[in-house]
């Protein structure tokens, strides 16, 4: 897929405020579809970095941007948001922050005249941020919501749902009560969860840590995000962030309870017993109403390789899964400390797995479980 | 590396009483190193099939094991290994659950010589369970947890080393105290919050539950696992998983208290502020005491690739990065949803990272971020 052969919606300039990981990612994706970009910053070395990456231009005083993108952290986003409409009535203006009521009511309270403001929130980022962090390539499949209202004019809205096209992301429209629930739910709660969760380990003993296996990394990966950000983002969203957490530490009482009713000696009342199998099976339900890998709810089937540890092992082992023509939806390499071999789980979808692995046994590869 | 090339410290031969996944994986391992392993299952159809399987021989009541790998459900563990030890005299016993205080107690209670016994328990295993599931290479690289006593003679001690190394575990000597201790921080807590936090999903509306990213789906993904087996080994460890889980509860009381003190109208009071960004900090500290992938505290450095979504694409990377002599650590692949371009981050040693990216950047290769 060559840059130029891509298409655009929008047209510039398009400005964006804020040069950090989202405004530099936002600029560098429009910037390779040969939309003109121009960039401002309160903080100069941050835009002439931004710049350097290629993220776009430093804005000049005779730019007429028809749209504009605030990418400020939240505790700044409705002042700018202001700033910006009052200096570019005839420019649209969007947001990109990960909270959508608490700005809205801000500039509501203030009586700004928000018709050329629709708020909005590309769901991607990464674990670390800044333009150093910054890739065009973010929101490429990622949904972007998009908060109107009955007021937001047609042409305006449309200006939104292009940069979110025009960026590989699917538009989706919401309330911004709706979406301030949504993410509360799917983003901001799991990572209150998971940063008290990692909270435990900082007095484990060494041995204690070395038995750790790749439930506990996954349960406290995201555990790593930056406290800054977060303080924002969780105080901006406290009230659904709040409902959830309740909720979670009711059950957590009752799971408390029913576990110190076990008594190993005796047996426990059988109600004890219930309540904490229906606690994991409860989850098991939770966890399959979240999408596939794809966006889809069909469910791959795998096949893992033992492949040794030398460069290129993979290499030919992928090689040989396109000359048999299969293609694989997903691949997760597995590899020992210390070991010479590592575990190469290849997701494919289940029509092909049987003539996969026939052909890759006849290639010389060892399957495991085989 | 050929199966006939490995050297074994084990002489069978071994007895493996349970043929669910890891007595199956125990046996396939064992088998693959040539050694005489003999299978035993209260269900017969059970057992069938894991002789099928190729995990060993149905148990000859002439058969005299040297080793006895107990590998049953946690509730019939201390049953099982009584048994075992009355029959089998001469015999070593270990068992493989993860929990060892439990029926340790339990023996000791019911005044059975445990001269000839040592509780032991791999790090391993696999969100699917029974034997169909069953790897020889579960155990490959993880750590092996065998608990002694001042009472064990060596020569058993060295019997049960030798499973774990003919294995390719590392042995880890801990008390069953010491043991079950840490597991409850690793395993058993971790599955218990995520169980609870899936649960919040249950309700969510499609909506939400479109807008999930990484950060949930890590975060919930042991989820799944089986409410039967996580019931016993919850109960059975309840008084050390009670004791964390209590904590967590207070430090996320903590939380909720600090949430509610905010006022998007008004300041709220600096010391709620600072409760929330010190839970975020804490969970940055705790996360980092989890080692390495490889079980090493450095870290490793990504590229991330950009790769065209047909079969053969990834396989010519990697190709070209053996070609290169670039040796990956890790590889992570990341699809969007309908994109036809995904993302291939490989993680190298930082010494290697610049001469990759122009190697790769030279053979045609996009690097993301460049």
């Amino acid at each position: 897929m060559k840059d130029s052969e891509l298409s655009t919606r929008l047209r510039g300039p398009v400005r964006i405020v804020g040069t950090g990981l989202l405004g530099t990612s936002v600029g560098l994706a429009l910037r390779g579809r040969g939309i003109d970009v121009t960039l401002a910053d309160a903080s100069p070395s941050a835009l002439a970095l931004a710049v350097d990456y290629g993220a776009g231009r430093k804005h000049r005083d005779t730019d007429v941007p028809a749209l504009i993108v605030v990418c400020v952290p939240p505790d700044v986003t409705a002042d700018i948001i202001e700033r910006e409409l009052q200096h570019f009535p005839r420019a649209v203006v969007t947001d990109v922050a990960s909270v959508k009521l608490q700005p809205f009511h801000e500039l509501v309270s203030r009586g700004v005249d928000l018709t050329h403001y629709i708020g909005s929130h590309p769901l991607a980022g990464r674990e670390r941020g800044g333009a150093t962090s910054a890739r065009a390539d973010i929101f490429y499949g990622r949904p972007w919501v998009i908060c109107r209202d009955e007021e937001t004019p047609a042409w305006a809205l449309s200006l939104v749902e292009d940069l979110a096209l025009d960026l590989g992301s699917t538009p989706i429209e919401m309330t911004p009560q709706e979406h301030d629930r949504s993410v509360a739910l799917v983003s901001h709660v799991p990572q209150v969860i998971a940063s008290l969760l990692a909270t435990r380990l900082i007095d484990a003993p060494d041995t204690a840590v070395m038995l750790a296996g790749q439930g506990v990394r996954d349960t406290t990966r995201i555990a790593s995000s930056d406290p800054a950000l977060w303080l924002q983002i969780l105080r901006a969203n406290s009230e659904p962030v709040v409902a959830i957490l309740r909720s979670f530490k009711e059950d957590l009482g009752t799971v408390i309870e029913a576990l110190e009713a076990e008594d190993v000696e005796s047996d426990p009342a059988p109600g004890a017993r219930r309540v904490i199998a229906d606690t994991i099976a409860a989850g098991n339900i939770g966890v399959s109403r979240l999408p596939g890998k794809h966006g889809q709810n069909h469910r791959f089937e795998s096949i893992t390789v033992m492949v040794d540890d030398k460069p290129g092992t993979l290499g030919h082992l992928l090689t040989d899964l396109g000359e048999i023509g299969v293609n694989m939806e997903d691949l997760r390499l597995e590899h020992s400390p210390g070991a010479q071999i590592g575990f190469a789980e290849i997701s494919i979808v289940p029509e092909v797995k049987q003539r996969a692995i026939t052909d890759l046994v006849a290639r010389g590869w060892r399957i495991a479980g085989l």
